[in-house]
């Protein structure tokens, strides 16, 4: 055991706030079985002593069950966490100074309470403070954060570069003028798309519309569809006064009972058209009118998928069947399926995965019967699979008429083949229609993701962290099961929804944010700036909370 | 007549580009009748001469015109454009260099076409050099705006108090760390929105939801009222395992067919919850599938109302009646009505308004039946009817159970009682359910409007506006007609649609922005920092137009 001291990080931007890192740090470096293992420690900072001397015994604990056989061979041990990387600006682990929420956090929760329902808050966070994978507290809790705001925080928080943007002068007007970007567009618009979402549309997709949302993107993209489905049927003629007068008054012909396909366990908004096709949890639903659109099941595959490749595929026919006949019953019904949405995972609805030959099925499926064919990459995009979009892991040419897109891209939005442009003006309109502010951002956090290689990161991290979770349902079968994931973009269940919650619970109070989905899921949805030392400093607390249930 | 040198403004804020407005002023300084006139003239500048000149002339013109007893006597002359006041930071009038769209605007527009639909583009703007009332385009053509991108425009372009609070650092981490508000929201929200929201929130609602924009926020209110509204009825007690079951598959119970009451030439906005209650026109619904919700008709006022109170009187009533006939027919079909949705004043609809004794009763008729009113402020609201909300003119203790925005409130969403509070968590919910970074802007929005007294002001500039509305429907009653407003929230109607969109070209020409509504209406919406000045600018303009086409 060679050991020494670096310098300690100090992160290079202001803040309010005096809880800034900036103890120096202790290095352990460790041999086991002929491989090397480093480990940083620090020692100079009261609030970084007890994380310290917690990560010392840790490593001790490892190190003598390790010798002891105690280990399934897969397992990585905490001296993994030693291969940080360039990530200076952050903190170097988690620190706990009281339960959370805290009093701080349960001080404001009853404050906020007076003007909002609040059962959803998990506690309050100091951002200003926050740096990279850590998310700080009102009460000065520091966490290593795996769930990120709803997997939309793309390069962890307080970025420099996005500090840069925001300082630089030129950039404010696009910040206080916020256009009607349909009638009156800023004159960097063009330019500034071009520059940030078309450097990364799908292939074959090279038409894109801004929104303010993912709601409201797949809403627009759902009337994109049915305007593009009903100009097919008309024969491209002109609407008919009478599909005039009653789209008026909500009735046919003016506003067709045609459909869209969505899949049992799918989530794709919460307004009215969206909430339509999302069906992941009840309480999303529950006293909402909807509208009789057809459902067809995901399939219910077996993990990890390639163990299972024969019964996983029979699944997956079954539920391609059902999509077929459900096309067919709602045409008789005169319902035409005008559309398919799907999502590349199933992600709210508990990371459902399916094969890439599914997904070419289906669009096939789609094609056959003249309905577009909808990826909802709210979630999936951005690059958390280590592609920036999940179905580039189809391989195919022709993926999809419309991929819509939000959260980590800033923007909510969807892309679209030309022939779902809309055929007129303020056919799809509305005031704002997305936010130029936005598109500046996400222009930068492109540029990041480029310079930084930071899908080759993802994939190296999310390797780490499934490689673990493999092992650890290997140590606790009777707690976690199905480790699954691409990229960083992974899952575990846990024997029942009460056990799920008690490991987001427990991890939370060691310093880590996870979020659930699904009936007992555990989804995985850090930054892109999420390293190979951060997983494996998640899979260690993650193992000390396993095996404490023991 | 007096004559005088002034210096001229300098606006204070930084621009990427030379246009700034540095000339000198020329005070003239005239007597009618016993009263005083001002005006300036900008003659040190090659921009501003032509202008100036053509001021001059106008000038020159409407004094010959007077005294030769022309005016009809409420008509306001060009001098009264002499009341120039505070706004020291914006242009002093329009000013044109191309046609519009100039060759620039078109040239990006060809650009922009390559990705979007662009057939409702107006032209391009160039926001950084805009001021205040003043929309400057990509070819250096200066504009006043009355349309201020839909009526979303709260304190004109650049203004400088935004900018201070985009210049302080300690705002920045709000601005690139969008929190998920819903879970984890930071520690000075409960505080912002108590200093923003709710210092401005109409009486009666304490509680607020923000959203991202306007759809959003109808969206969700609408689903606010339904699980109130379910919930009274099933006497508050828990849902049942078939409701629960239903509700995901779209089907009663779970998903009631409740609905929701709207009227003809209603604008709610166009996602599918929202779209179903709008009927404004054709070309927001055709082809987009819908609910079966109940349309009442919106009353068809004569103007000025004044002039026609007892026959207004008539068709309020009328329908009124309609109202509780769609109510009770509904409820027979099984589809109750969970709640009203109305406009103050019907916006894109055609300015459409109805006397506070019409919604009085509306009102009481919802009471009556068990539904929610919903006020939809998302135009109305935010100070430009001379109040900070359009039903505050109705005079009533207990005006609304939700009132919604967006627009010129930067942020959307919607206040409500508490009875409308979800029950639990995640029953109204997305990813960011607003953004704290709009918040900021409107705090500081806010600040301006008191401090400036902006309600004031736009009483003022209103009544100028609309006095000199009426006067040019005297002079050119076959071209225009009924004059119609509060505050600045004024309409005036064309004789036909051509003529609409001919007069909103030619106004353009001049350098003046106005948009159209309803079938053959201008809707005036400037911003809250429109003077008298302005308003009299625009009514010379405006004045020259309807005489050319006379």
């Amino acid at each position: 055991m060679h050991c020494g001291w670096f310098s300690g990080n100090k992160h290079p931007t202001r803040s309010s706030r005096n809880r800034l890192l900036a103890a120096p740090v202790y290095c352990v470096r460790t041999e086991h079985k002929g491989k090397a293992y480093i480990f940083f420690l620090l020692l100079n900072s009261v609030r970084y002593t007890n994380m310290a001397s917690s990560l010392l015994s840790h490593q001790m604990r490892y190190t003598v069950q390790r010798s002891l056989g105690l280990f399934v061979p897969r397992y990585r041990c905490v001296s993994k966490t030693a291969t940080k990387s360039s990530l200076d600006f952050e903190y170097n682990g988690p620190s706990m100074k009281t339960e959370v929420p805290g009093p701080r956090s349960r001080q404001l929760m009853k404050q906020l309470n007076v003007i909002q329902n609040t059962d959803a808050i998990h506690f309050f966070c100091n951002y200003e403070d926050s740096r990279g994978n850590y998310l700080v507290d009102v009460d000065g809790n520091i966490m290593l954060d795996i769930y990120t705001q709803i997997a939309s925080i793309p390069l962890g928080y307080n970025h420099p570069a996005l500090f840069k943007v925001m300082q630089n002068p030129q950039n404010l007007s696009t910040f206080i003028n916020r256009p009607a970007l349909g009638i009156l567009p800023p004159e960097h618009l063009p330019e500034e798309i071009e520059r940030s979402l078309l450097s990364i549309a799908p292939r074959n997709l090279r038409k894109v519309q801004t929104m303010a949302c993912g709601s409201c993107s797949n809403e627009n993209a759902y009337k994109s569809i049915f305007i593009w489905y009903r100009n097919k049927e008309r024969g491209n003629s002109k609407p008919s006064k009478k599909e005039l007068d009653t789209c008026m008054i909500n009735q046919e012909p003016g506003c067709p009972v045609y459909s869209i396909l969505s899949f049992m366990g799918g989530f794709h908004g919460r307004t009215f058209g969206c909430l339509a096709t999302t069906h992941s949890k009840s309480i999303h639903k529950l006293d909402i009118p909807s509208l009789d659109w057809p459902i067809a099941p995901f399939p219910k595959l077996k993990y990890p998928l390639e163990e299972y490749t024969r019964e996983n595929a029979q699944e997956e026919a079954r539920c391609l069947e059902e999509v077929e006949d459900l096309i067919v019953k709602y045409r008789k019904k005169g319902k035409n399926v005008a559309g398919i949405v799907i999502e590349p995972i199933q992600s709210e609805g508990g990371d459902n995965h399916a094969s890439a030959d599914f997904f070419k099925k289906l669009r096939e499926i789609a094609r056959k019967h003249g309905a577009a064919f909808q990826v909802d990459e709210v979630q999936t995009g951005g690059g958390s699979t280590g592609k920036f979009w999940a179905h580039e892991h189809w391989g195919m040419d022709d993926a999809a008429d419309v991929v819509s897109f939000s959260k980590k891209m800033l923007t909510g939005g969807y892309f679209h083949k030309d022939e779902l442009t809309p055929d007129g003006p303020y056919r799809i309109f509305n005031t704002w229609m997305g936010d130029p502010s936005k598109n500046l951002l996400l222009s930068e956090v492109l540029n990041i993701i480029k310079t930084e290689k930071l899908l080759d990161e993802v994939q190296k991290s999310g390797k780490a962290l499934l490689n673990g979770l493999y092992d650890l349902q290997l140590r606790f079968p009777h707690i976690v099961s199905a480790a699954r994931g691409v990229g960083t973009f992974c899952a575990i269940d846990a024997k029942n929804e009460q056990m799920r919650n008690t490991l987001i619970e427990k991890a939370r109070s060691k310093g880590v944010v996870l979020g659930g989905c699904g009936e007992r899921s555990i989804r995985f949805r850090p930054a892109l700036v999420f390293k190979e030392h951060h997983a494996h400093l998640f899979l260690n607390i993650f193992n000390d909370i396993l095996a404490e249930l023991k």
